[in-house]
């Protein structure tokens, strides 16, 4: 009779790899990355081989389009992802890093020294790079990675994850500082999912129906990136031609992205002077407009929005739009159905965009931009291990000072308390 | 037949008090804090007639003195309570704060803004003062608060919150800021926990059992503040006097706390010099020591210590002493035992002082200075709400800040994504 398969060998050799991480220079870490990367290309046929194997079958089990798109490694895409490990190797070292500090009043100098979490979960669906750009993060911000992903990808997963650990124990670091989860029993997501106090955070990376999963499931931490249904509002007091800009290239530069605009929030004394132009410019890139009736008394060719447009992330070219009566109208609306992702305010009153930086609710408020920008490259974090719509923690882009936490230090001359 | 009881109108209520608090001004929020401050002191007589039946019912009851004694509010306690309100308010809001401000290539200026987290969930014990302290933090931080205080200071919880809610109503903010759930039925503490989506965070506030409870039912997240098992290594380069001083301070200054040491490591080239001197000073206090074979053999009156007594919160006047090969035998013997509370070294030796506040994996590492000061007050946070041992989010005492999330602002001038 075949074992009950566990991941308790897996969780230990994640917790002592994850005690030798914590305390390894950056120059380890960064020799252990630059391994990887070699190894990667070394290895690149039978990276291929066995991704093959995984887009043959789901073509096989007719599985759509799209995810054999994500599954899919091609030569040039492992190249991609073995340069994308340099960039991480020159992004500097959180571990360490001291901020806040002050003096108190007795002399004892306090500040604060961000550490490793400690093993972070990663569960992820069909994109096999995530085993490299996850593996890679942790193992900079110091934390030893369990992978599991889906079993759409599993040949390709277990070979990354043979490469990166042959690699990353020939650079003298343990092996079990990344470990994918090769046995693709749901069971094991469980165990993984409710391993407290051995898992110290779970990230997942996929559509809905997964972050779902892991959020009903999970009894250790979890950050979680439901999806975006991003806001832009048009203010009275915005300039035309800003907004144009702007609410097209929200909607449209890459509409099957969380951070492309959803909903396009108009004020009612602009929406006789842009909302024909906006159509005009929407419609010859090929968005669909759901307008509400107050939008279609102005555009009568826009469809009829419903109730079910307004919270609906669509991740395609169509747009809800509503006229709202002000940006108080505007910030209630974004409350009711915002998932808490992206809003963007075009005005050029400079007092109301404070406000509205202030009181949208959301991980990322963007004043005269595109929603586009809430991106861990855009705003500054170097990479990014996704986008938190959980408030705890980290909200918005995660880089790898997300994927670390911070102590206290306090350094005295002999100081005790009275 | 009565009613089932539920919390979904507390839930409900709160929700929306969060969304008006976390728009009310600095001025709004204090004008409450003094509002409850005068309350206070108004129905003093109210508040110490409540608080009269649960101290009758709880010695009664036979329950032990040091219940009581937390149980107990006098009129000075209560001028006490009433007076530290006046602190929060002087403490600077920190929502709205923003930090960490860079300008991107494109001219987009990035920062981070501080917001409330939302609704918080306060599970509590004995002590009726939590509701007001606790509710106090969280409307500053403008965060909704739901409290549920123990049996058996029912009577007092349900004065003071009525108080409270009745004071923030007068002073213009929803009642519902500050609700405390009067009915001690378990099955609300479990709907609490488990109210995802509507319950943003708890921290719970007593004993290991609470905290145990709490962590193995909570489905929303959670920050616990588990015990405090800390260290005192003193180095074979630490200065005699500076090191004396430490650990007497460290164990007797107060030994009831979770920063008070319960351990004493002391590394075997100093082990013949400190360890008789430390015996002297500590037994003079009234501390039984518990040594290792290593240190029996220095000082021959210590008991015996066995494996129980490493991992020991004892909260007394008790002491494990170790003595160890040196550093990392010490950083070996933390790693294993400690419970991530507080840890310090006494050493007058630079580099290795780095290191240890490097590689201690404890919210708070001190170097030349008593364990005592991992304390809210005394590393400058003003009031604290707890000490977090919980690693994500707030790792160590958490203050006004640590009530807050942290969402991007951008800042542009048209920018959209090519």
């Amino acid at each position: 009779m075949a074992e009950k398969p566990t991941l308790v060998p897996t969780l230990k050799a994640a917790r002592k790899a994850a005690g030798a991480l914590s305390v390894a220079t950056t120059e380890a870490k960064n020799k252990a990355l630059a391994a990887i990367a070699e190894a990667l290309i070394a290895h690149k046929d039978e990276i291929l081989a066995a991704n093959q194997k995984d887009t043959d079958a789901a073509r096989e089990a007719g599985r759509p389009g799209a995810l054999i798109d994500r599954l899919t490694l091609s030569s040039e895409r492992v190249d991609g992802i073995a340069k994308s490990l340099g960039e991480v190797i020159a992004l500097p070292d959180p571990v360490g890093e001291i901020y806040d500090r002050s003096t108190r009043p007795n002399g004892l100098q306090v500040a604060r020294m961000r550490m490793p979490i400690g093993v972070i979960g990663i569960v992820f669906e069909a994109r096999p790079n995530v085993v490299v750009d996850a593996g890679a993060l942790c193992l900079k911000s110091g934390n030893a990675v369990i992978l599991r992903g889906g079993s759409e990808a599993s040949h390709s997963n277990i070979v990354l994850g043979r490469i990166i650990a042959q690699a990353v124990k020939s650079a003298g670091l343990p092996e079990a500082c990344v470990q994918v989860i090769e046995n693709t029993d749901r069971a094991l997501v469980l165990e993984l999912l409710q391993a407290r106090g051995k898992v110290d955070l779970v990230i997942p990376r996929g559509g809905e129906p997964l972050i779902r999963f892991v959020d009903e499931n999970a009894r250790v931490p979890v950050i979680l990136h439901y999806k975006g249904v991003c806001h832009v509002y048009i203010d009275d007091e915005a300039m035309i031609d800003k907004a144009l800009d702007i609410i097209v290239n929200a909607k449209v530069q890459r509409p099957g992205v969380c951070n492309a605009a959803e909903t396009l929030l108009v004020h009612k004394e602009i929406a006789q002077l842009f909302l024909p132009e906006a159509a005009k410019w929407l419609t010859a890139e090929g968005v669909e407009l759901r307008g509400c009736e107050r939008a279609r008394a102005v555009v009568p060719e826009m469809k009829e929005a419903t109730e079910a447009d307004w919270p609906a992330e669509y991740l395609d070219l169509i747009l809800a739009v509503k006229v709202v009566d002000d940006m108080d109208d505007a910030l209630a609306h974004i409350a009711k159905y915002s998932s808490g992702h992206t809003e963007s305010i075009v005005t050029e009153n400079a007092a109301r965009a404070v406000r509205f930086l202030r009181e949208a609710d959301s991980s990322c408020v963007v004043h005269n931009a595109s929603t586009r920008f809430n991106d861990g490259g855009e705003l500054g974090l170097g990479a990014e291990i996704g986008i938190s719509t959980t408030r705890l923690h980290a909200f918005g882009p995660m880089g790898l000072r997300e994927l670390t936490a911070s102590k206290f230090i306090v350094e005295g001359t002999g100081q005790i308390r009275t």
